[in-house]
């Protein structure tokens, strides 16, 4: 495996495109544009929120035939909580698209970001769609991954070459994260293209596989945003044998290939999280099972009093015993060790007698890692989420600043 | 019903006294004893962390058998993560209060709330409840309540006067809240007293019933603490008929005080949370069951953005409507109401197009009532939590100062 440059237009047969629709009030990239040659197959994850937002409701109506041939998406405004017309405006960003790119509207994805519960400004969209339409290029990935972002501090991009039966294969990958515009909250957007031949329910297989083990293990603040989406679509320019089931060796192949993608899009999510000074892995070793795992690691993750201690560099592991005993995770606690990086701060359940400065100076390893031996069993889970500092309140008390 | 002044020891029967022992670094008192003058029929609540403190398990212990004289709390160290030599500094805590009162150790009910993973410093708690013992009087409430205080920034203190078939019962109790000493979780202790008389279950019984609907609807910052405790005593020194069954009028009188004294010290930890400077009632109405309504009340009470947005002053309906989204409770998104005071934000699960001064001005309003309807069923349920500010960053972000 090798990563390459050129993000999700890496991918032979995708062409992307971002511009300054006036959305945001910023002089700012808010409408992308991710178009391939031919229709691609393509899969989707969604958010699980009930209050569902229309873009998500179309996308995942678009989608339910696996396949797509482009992904349209606006920042600056969430089209949420915005009823039918809401609903009838996520449907005329998919027809505006498909009539600048000539094909059929139930090839068009659509997404979302920013403001709640007004309605889109739908003369600067349609702008907006004709213009990404025109500077559609094999180099506009960036330009995509720029203009998604609310306020992220950086475009987040990654793209990596594998082998799936000796014949070259690429995933290319953008995301938005934990920015936001008030009043909003954060949501996620992930966009990823590769050239595999893949049919549809292979590719939604590996897709849910791999959200299972990233972004589904991505916290920054517990909340869970109206918006979230990941699509991947998959052009079959490649030379590839078609993988056509979820198993055997190819399959497994482009599995790693899409799980290195979308773990390196989680850590740039979480260390760009709103005010976060630092990316935090959480892993938990030797649970009773997944599930248990997935608990204790959480707990600590979502901990406030955990996030705030790692921010101030204070080893403070009464925190993590407390939150792992909460999480409704089944251990003996007089059997659990944790240790910061390599370093071991609880020994059986108790203080391990460790030095204080020693501990604080390991804070300022990337990632600050925190392992959690529950000595209960054989699961393991790593989970990523960052700091709370004071810039989290500042960000999410401003308003309309 | 009537409120009145004297806490615990506005009830007869009760002595209490608090004293400054040396666990705490500054000069506060740090130890609470609380005695009734015959053995009181009694009832606990404790935490569900599966990390429970020493001082958690022996106070369930002598609490078997619904019968105790004697409350013995110290601040400044929580006897947690400290294994076996914790259980028996425990026991020693429950024995040497037991020696100086003459009464059996089974009778003293302990808990202690401070540093997690260090050892009690066993000379300075015994002289402190010596020197506790030497000063029990019938205006020691306060004092108790200034001890088992952490970083609360006052002392939390209700007493009720109540009639029960003709007769005069008083209910008081004491409560100390999400403060913290670092390295260390908000613990919250609440101690309660009544001289009325009633067996041990029904007490038990009526004490479940009201935490459910109070302590157990209070949110601070999601995490739960290893030494969590509601104790009550019953001094059975009131002329009341004994109250031997969880029904009936007599009953349903004693758990409306118990309510009574029970919110108000809800609301007072609520409102003195880690940083807060607000507050926040979260209502939820006609929720399609009990269940559900905690659901969303929860998600809504425990959502980061939602506590920051109230911090700015901020009528954020959207993070609200997320936040109700993401609980898992049942309902149509486009039935929603949401009102801030009697102001409507949300109609039908959209813009209620109100003005946003207006909404800025209720945020003054004490407290701030967030009331939710979901027009899917007929449950309610309140749910008390504070805003998130700057102030709780720097209160668990800094490390012993």
């Amino acid at each position: 495996m090798k990563q390459i440059e050129g993000g999700i237009t890496a991918v032979s047969g995708v062409r992307a495109a971002g511009v300054h629709a006036g959305i945001k009030a910023a002089e700012a990239k808010d409408v992308a544009l991710i178009v391939t040659d031919v229709p691609a197959t393509a899969a989707g994850v969604f958010t699980k929120n009930s209050v569902t937002a229309a873009p998500v409701i179309v996308c995942r109506e678009h989608l339910s035939d696996g396949r797509a041939q482009a992904v349209i998406v606006n920042s600056g405004n969430a089209n949420a909580c915005t009823g039918e017309v809401g609903m009838a405006n996520a449907r005329r960003m998919a027809a505006a698209t498909a009539e600048q790119l000539g094909i059929d509207a139930n090839l068009v994805c659509v997404s979302s970001t920013g403001v709640i519960g007004q309605q889109l400004p739908m003369d600067k969209i349609e702008n907006g769609i004709q213009a990404a339409a025109g500077v559609l290029s094999t180099e506009g990935g960036s330009d995509a991954a720029e203009a998604i972002m609310t306020t992220d501090t950086h475009p987040k991009s990654v793209a990596v070459e594998i082998e799936i039966g000796g014949t070259q294969v690429r995933i290319g990958g953008i995301a938005k994260g934990s920015g936001m515009i008030a009043p909003n909250m954060a949501t996620m957007l992930s966009y990823l293209t590769t050239d595999a031949k893949i049919n549809a329910e292979t590719l939604q297989a590996a897709l849910n596989r791999v959200v299972d083990d990233t972004y589904n293990l991505l916290t920054v603040d517990t909340d869970r945003s109206t918006n979230d989406t990941v699509l991947i679509l998959a052009t079959g320019c490649a030379d590839n044998a078609e993988i056509v089931k979820p198993d055997g060796e190819d399959y497994e192949a482009f599995c790693d290939g899409l799980l290195f993608v979308c773990t390196e899009l989680v850590k740039m999510l979480a260390r760009d999280g709103e005010g976060a000074t630092k990316l935090v892995e959480v892993v938990v070793k030797r649970a009773r099972n997944r599930d248990d795992a997935e608990k204790a690691a959480r707990a600590v993750a979502e901990s406030p009093l955990v996030k705030t201690a790692v921010f101030a560099n204070d080893a403070n592991w009464g925190r993590i015993m407390m939150a792992i005993g909460k999480s409704g995770a089944e251990f003996d606690p007089y059997q659990v060790d944790v240790c910061l990086a390599d370093y071991q701060l609880v020994k059986a359940g108790m203080d391990a007698r460790y030095d204080e400065d020693k501990a604080t100076g390991l804070f300022a390893q990337d990632p600050v890692r925190i392992t959690i031996d529950l000595r209960a069993g054989d699961a393991e889970i790593t989970m990523w989420t960052c700091d709370y500092s004071y810039d989290y309140i500042r960000i999410n008390a401003d308003y309309r600043t």
